[in-house]
């Protein structure tokens, strides 16, 4: 399972039972943290999602309504019991605001948490089944994409023709590797025979708050799923440019560009109540277009 | 109106719906804001308390569930267009802590905020009607308890016997303060002739978190309404003591050592569901007690 849960879909002000910028990504039984503004540790409880199978958190910038949550769960975590670490990776001012909260109020955590400063574009953690790349947007300070992309997956061994061949058991996974078998007697065995092609691995990009730019567009190309903000209407076009915001109808454009496969849009402004024209401003330019709503989990 | 409004009633994890410390004080007019934990501007926009009115902010300690919701609740204030100075009295290091998330947001308030350190008990705002008192419990950290005072109202003209004198009406603003009237004769019209008595201010005592120590009596002594902590039952009164907390029977106990008015309850711990054994609790000590539940206005 690939999904992104969205747990508030906001901007700076929450409204209308609106809460402040925070999506949850499941891959495979681990769990990604996007952003966590305040209010995310009742989220999480409102959605039974379980805070402890949470490891990784990223942060694209430290505007409020992207990180105020973010002491409320460290502290949490920590009456808790949790005992594994917890890894956060935002711009490096976070952690010389967040470490004093803890000294103040003289908490002890049972855990180690790690903070991990973005300084440069490029992968910041990889592991056996998937990556996170991080990307720069631009923002009226300092801000942050990410990009997580599950790795190809190995090629299956294909159960129906595989009996046809004497190819002893300890050599299957160098076959989901795609290497042919070749026998004592030297004869070539071609992978293909008997192997099933790997599904290519999928792709998630969350684009933070940003200024749209067509630049970015490189960045996060061919993506299954994008998320773009779009904090304003097309009519607030010149205001969402003075802000380093993006109208519904540039997150449109902006996956056209990329190529992205479908387009995920929020950051919705409090000036709006009713969020359809959104929706339909950006399907005008992108057919494949969901609003990202709070409390339902997206498929990659 | 004097009434206190409950925004948050648990103790430091979320849970069943119950939010983090926070609650409201009407008093004609004023609104001032005890605790702020986090979601505290969610929870003023479900209750439809206007964030605007809000100009003083009492912080008893520095525990995230007693001030997370600080942050937030600057910013927006900011988005908001405030123009009014708010003011934040707390322990001393909360300046420092949260100075630095509006410089790195790059965030520019159009209203002064002020941040009043406390250091010794005492007055530490004084208005014509009211008047606010900090006091220290005893925690884990620095932790200060407030008291909201109106004060003695003016007596009332009594309008069935004051037109059997003639008394200039220049004169009333001395006779509501208890003067006589000394005729041009000579004569003395005493002031209970033609006055109604005046009604004694009310008073309201936030005890915020504290162990349970009798001392605390003398500093609340006589008050109206009594909020004392409660973060467990009595079957655990050795866990609330290493903890620096109290039980609901010791809440009961302080009401009475305290000749309180009544006694309100609350800082629930996550371990409880269910509240009424709470109540059961402090009212067989004290029969004049409530829960304080969230979104209930209780008048003082």
């Amino acid at each position: 399972m690939f999904g992104v849960t969205i747990l508030g879909n906001n901007s700076a002000l929450p409204a209308y039972d609106r809460h402040p910028t925070c999506q949850v990504v499941t891959l495979n039984g681990e769990v990604f943290m996007l952003d966590c503004g305040e209010g995310t540790q009742m989220q999480l409880a409102k959605y039974k999602i379980r805070r402890s199978r949470i490891n990784h958190v990223f942060i694209s910038h430290l505007h409020g309504d992207h990180y105020f949550g973010l002491p409320g769960l460290i502290t949490s975590l920590g009456l808790l019991g949790r005992e594994a670490s917890l890894h956060v990776y935002a711009p490096t001012p976070l952690e010389a605001l967040i470490r004093p909260m803890l000294n103040v109020a003289n908490a002890w955590l049972p855990y180690d948490l790690l903070f991990h400063p973005l300084t440069e574009e490029g992968v910041i953690l990889e592991e056996d089944n998937f990556l996170v790349e991080c990307f720069k947007t631009i923002h009226r300070i300092e801000c942050w994409g990410f990009l997580i992309r599950e790795k190809k997956k190995p090629r299956k061994i294909n159960k129906d023709t595989i009996t046809h061949y004497s190819i002893p058991a300890n050599f299957y996974d160098r076959l989901k590797e795609g290497e042919d078998y070749i026998t004592p007697a030297g004869t070539v065995i071609e992978n293909s025979l008997v192997t099933l092609a790997a599904t290519p691995g999928k792709s998630y990009a969350y684009c933070a708050d940003t200024l749209f730019h067509e630049e970015m567009a490189a960045k996060v190309h061919g993506v299954n799923m994008l998320y773009h903000e779009t904090t304003y209407l097309k009519d607030l076009a010149e205001k969402a440019r003075e802000r380093f915001h993006s109208t519904s109808t540039e997150a449109g454009k902006m996956a056209v560009l990329a190529c992205a496969g479908r387009l995920l849009i929020g950051h919705f402004s409090s000036k709006y109540e009713i969020l359809d024209d959104f929706l339909t401003e950006a399907q005008a330019v992108f057919p494949n277009t969901q609003l990202a709503l709070e409390g339902v989990t997206y498929l990659v």
